[in-house]
């Protein structure tokens, strides 16, 4: 079947794949989405398929007011979400949605995960924000818009900036992360995920463990990011 | 060889499968079952009979009165368990008993699993309750039935809905989880594990963590149950 | 090359492998022995070899006064240790040693394994008993021999029958298990380290449970074990 | 294409191959190195380099003074780590760093790792240091080769000699280790892991747990060090 999409779809697709493979997910929850702004649209995880299941034609193309473009199947039940950060993250180009055990455990604790470490500063500067759950009105309301609402409320609240904190935590539910691109959006899950375990860890080891210092985040961070940047290739 | 149960059988044996391939048991441990309620007759894992060496032809089918129907080995030591939960409860389809390792912690802790996040209540709007030991007089007596009647009572006590609620903890012992069939007995045996982890984790972190509102249950399950359920395909 | 140890050997091989493949081990660490009384020998793992490099004819056969009797490679350092079970201890048939994390972590923290389940009582009726460490004369001395001894004499003092508590952690070392053959005794060291397993997470989310009641010990050890057994085939 | 640093460069692509092999590294994390002190050359993984993508030829030669003898890629961000420990310790062929769980929670929680059970002590007799974090100058400054400085100067502190004690933490940032060779290395780096695993569990367990005792810490590592050993072939 010819399609106008098919590499978003494939980018999509893999990208959930490589979800389940890091062990992420169980069952059908989770989803991951990539975006084409020339296109206008976004590509998502079907709503309910299994992974194993799943194949790159299953992928749902929906516009940026959640209109199905192209899939015989319903999209994501959270596709207002991931809209809904699109169209206000104007340089982000994947968005992934996990239950991943920390993440969650995290998340449930509505506890923000301090930074104890270079692995943590290796992705980004701050605590990882775990933003309050929904009042009642909002989640009466249009639940999944109003999830996208809260997730930006919170880094607007605390001068958080989407290009550089690349993950946040849903009080009671669980982490979003995103990136330039939907690859980049799993990739930062694995990160969460690691940096929640190792931190829950720490704690359990020393409960009054020490935040890192200024000067370690800055030079971690630095060596990955920016200017000076000298990691990688 | 002929069987008027082979469908039935295969369904056992796969769910079968399915639990020890997702690592919820270990050697012979653990057992799932299949109904057909027209036949009159349920199938059931063979007793002490490790995975690696199961067959679907192992499978054993007995009737409500648990007598062996069809099959040349001993059917698993809780048929009597099983076989209650069937008589009682009509709208049921499969039961799985496991071992997995949150879910016994929780019940030798002889505590109910709180409702901490939204991966519980995309699947039940309850605390996951936990059983109380039987008295002596009832295990000196036909054990595997009263454990039966262990579990229905809990329900009844606690005005539980066992449509509902499709999963229970027996004090000191270890999750049964139930579905319309014996695929979805399993699946649910996943969820259960996978709640009971993280909500392990969450109080590791938080041991003042606060339950789920109500707001955020009714939404959640909503999603998934009901008339107005937009989850899935 | 002929041998006429040749099944004993096989039998310790596939033994060693499977405390391997099930995770209990890492590096050269740990070791399974398989005795044949009518010859008066045992067949044990020879000492530092990767499990990946292990091969069936690298097994070492020696006598009971520990000579070798057939094999090029020098057998396990705690071959003083099996021999004297062996010896003290006349219907076992084979012996496992581990360093699984969970085991270790109960010797080191030296304390018994309480009874909170029924998964331990399907196996045994007891605590999990931790020997205390030995004494420095007995450690200067002819160590593997007394670790055989120590093992021994906590079996003596709390009047422990080695048939039904197949197990035993050595204070800050780690665990032992036998059983009818060397397949049972590595049997026994996964039970010991799910049971391990489950009582630390047990006493993370209650640390005042209480231990299983002596009905439901009798009940569930009864099940498998004696004349009464209706477990299995 | 030749190279007079083939086998130099197979061994340390080998030893990072065993290092995510082994569960130790996510992402493009840690490096092992292996030296060739008479070409007075160091192999080590190239920067930022997913292990999936790696390959032989990927791996980079510097010099003592960390100028590239052979390579097209970037070094590892670590290089001068590992060059300032080959520079002062003649004895050692190979290191490795990791970004491993349970050995990063005690470099966060700024804790050496307690000696607590033979597992420990058939490796080293001494706690397992971790290094403070460094001063906000040495930051500043050249961070990667004070950060040997760091390794080094924990050592002199506590007149730990790196022959024996192969490993330590680096507060807040994580493991390196090292050895004979770059496989060596790797062995300590899961070592390391397993002994932090081990004491974290134990400690859970019993906050009060007493340290391993100096005959038996002696007797384990005489096991397999020094002219008395009797452990290997």
């Amino acid at each position: 079947m010819n399609s106008s999409y098919k590499s978003l779809k494939e980018e999509c697709y893999q990208a959930n794949m490589e979800l389940q493979a890091e062990g992420l997910v169980i069952h059908t929850f989770g989803n991951v989405s990539a975006v084409d702004r020339d296109k206008g649209v976004m590509a998502i995880k079907p709503s309910g398929v299994p992974y194993k299941d799943l194949k790159s034609q299953d992928i749902v193309v929906v516009d940026f007011d959640n209109n199905i473009v192209e899939g015989r199947l319903r999209p994501s039940s959270d596709t207002k979400t991931h809209n809904f950060l699109y169209r206000n993250w104007g340089q982000i180009g994947g968005i992934a949605h996990t239950h991943a055990l920390y993440s969650v455990a995290w998340a449930q604790a509505q506890r923000d995960i301090p930074i104890f470490g270079t692995t943590h500063a290796d992705h980004l500067t701050k605590d990882i924000p775990c933003a309050p759950p929904m009042s009642d009105a909002l989640i009466a309301g249009d639940y999944e818009y109003n999830t996208g609402m809260q997730i930006m409320d919170c880094f607007q609240e605390r001068n958080l900036d989407p290009s550089e904190v690349e993950m946040i935590l849903i009080g009671n539910h669980g982490p979003f992360a995103w990136g330039k691109d939907a690859h980049k959006a799993v990739y930062n899950s694995i990160v969460l995920e690691t940096v929640a375990h190792m931190a829950f860890l720490t704690l359990q080891i020393n409960p009054d463990a020490p935040s890192l210092k200024e000067s370690l985040i800055k030079k971690h961070y630095g060596r990955k990011h920016g200017k000076d940047a000298y990691y990688g290739q």
